[in-house]
């Protein structure tokens, strides 16, 4: 669940971004360069590699596109983007280390590459780097929400290591991907509505979307791991439940169906394929899946009302479209 | 290295403390509990242990002490006092796990006690905690001097563990300790002056002062390795030694003396008491202890020099007394 997946890629969406957006996304990638750049002669190869190793740029997205139906400082904007993929990437690399994870992205990760002391201190530095770049904007209360959301996701990191193996409830599940996912969505959608001048309403409004987006793009991934997805990520189907991961379908699935069968999988850190595959066809053959995607598409739901409470824009459609298109409506 | 002494308690030092700053050592003392409690329910216990378990808040003490030569609020000056223990905290837990450091302060380390992944998070939340108490304070300077200090530290941190056994020259070892040591001693004093109201010559000299104060610190800490220190602190003498970290004397000896016999504790992870005992008399034999106490002095003479920018008052006073006990003149 550490991961998310980013949108599936259409040439109706990506026609449809704002085209300002694409010269500030080149402008973000620059940024996270130099971040790395910068970097300490020891913590540079590694911080390069991680910031950039193919992320999407989602969060920077959010924030700009959010910023975009303001009228924000273009600069501070920019470096607020970059400020949100450093303290994202700080994460991913600390998630890591808690998991012992090999690869990310197809590669190898900073501490199967450079071991665990480089690791540490490369995160502790990028998320550093965030509060330093953020202090620069010099908006205290963009340093606030992204301390907020760093301390939910150091939290959070927590709670998803320790719920592996173990069943949590709904309630756990949604406490913890609020922390884990939807939080960094929350605060690049209140630091672009901050940016861009908007009203309080509205930057709340812009607050709701963004958790709800969170929320239900983290289910969408967990349904990805059990039925497949298109392409790019590379992630192989069942890696959560080989991780001991318990998603909202696996949740589902060990109320109504064969619990004894899912768990084996979930509590054996290497199970064979034919565990795997047992596994994944006792959540497939339950309703998991469909009470999964009805969840999903109830947060999308509320996403998109407090969309509609912002003004009409090209940046409020392109949201309007990432949201549909994460629980694969139609754009 | 990692661990900066204390300075030595004597009556005369500690009578000689402004009154006020008995008090505020106490509110900072609750402040810290508080972290700790409003820290998520796992994180809790390990934030508490390591917030509380008897370092003697000299970072926060000089930052009040900065502040109360100007004219702070006071409410302000002790939310720093309480952020800048919560970040060399955050340090200090992380450090721990790169070192795979077993006891701190007497007590079980965050990482051996809990667990890596407990650790990790711990520290991250509380590094998360210091800059959501920073912007609660609201004033970005204070921001981007704790962020870059802390870029100063994850940096540092690494440098120890690569210079581990391999010898470092006395330019790669001041290098470290201004980031690892004296980084904080400097945003110590910066964030009290600054919260103080002074003017930017004296809060370059509150700068000045800090750092100089840090580096003869930590060069006293490395003596003490060697030649023993009176009580408190529970650290054996060769540590440094053992754990392969190269101080001052110990560059100064590896030059001067036998430096087979040095080498051999340094690359040797387990040393055997023979072979510390040997590699100690090798330091002691050289002029090493003299030439580092010469340095700490320096370093003094200079730290004192800024001092006396200053307005003349009960705290500049106690910062004088502090700097000469460093490195035992008579206060």
């Amino acid at each position: 669940m550490s991961e998310v997946s980013e949108p599936r890629e259409s040439g109706g969406l990506l026609a449809a971004l704002p085209e300002w957006t694409s010269d500030a996304l080149e402008e973000v990638e620059a940024g996270l360069v130099g971040v790395a750049e910068r970097a300490p002669e020891r913590l540079r190869g590694p911080a390069m590699e991680a910031l950039t190793s193919g992320g999407k740029r989602l969060r920077p997205l959010l924030l700009l596109l959010a910023g975009g139906m303001g009228a924000p400082d273009r600069g501070r904007l920019l470096e607020a983007a970059v400020a949100i993929e450093v303290l994202h990437t700080a994460t991913l690399i600390h998630d890591d280390i808690v998991d012992r994870a090999e690869m990310r992205r197809g590669v190898p990760t900073a501490v199967a590459k450079y071991g665990r002391p480089v690791a540490v201190a490369t995160g502790d530095y990028l998320f550093a780097e965030t509060f330093r770049a953020l202090a620069g904007i010099g908006d205290p209360r963009l340093i606030r929400s992204f301390a907020e959301a760093s301390e939910g996701l150091a939290s959070g990191e927590l709670t998803q290591y320790r719920a592996n193996g173990v069943v949590v409830d709904v309630e756990a599940y949604l406490e913890h991907i609020k922390l884990k996912t939807a939080g960094l969505f929350k605060v690049a959608c209140v630091a672009g509505g901050t940016l861009g001048g908007m009203t309080i309403r509205q930057v709340d409004a812009l607050a709701n979307y963004g958790q709800a987006l969170g929320i239900a793009f983290q289910m969408s991934d967990d349904i990805m791991d059990l039925v497949g997805k298109p392409g790019l990520m590379g992630k192989g189907i069942g890696t959560d439940l080989v991780e001991g991961t318990v998603t909202l379908p696996v949740i589902f699935a060990l109320k109504d169906g064969d619990a004894e069968t899912i768990r084996r999988v979930l509590e054996d850190r290497n199970p064979s394929a034919e565990a795997l595959e047992a596994g994944i066809e006792a959540v497939l053959a339950t309703d998991a899946i469909k009470k999964t995607e009805a969840w999903a598409d109830r947060e999308i739901g509320s996403a998109l009302r407090d969309l509609a409470l912002l003004p009409a824009s090209s940046e409020r459609e392109f949201l309007r479209m990432v949201a549909r298109e994460v629980v694969g409506r139609e754009v």
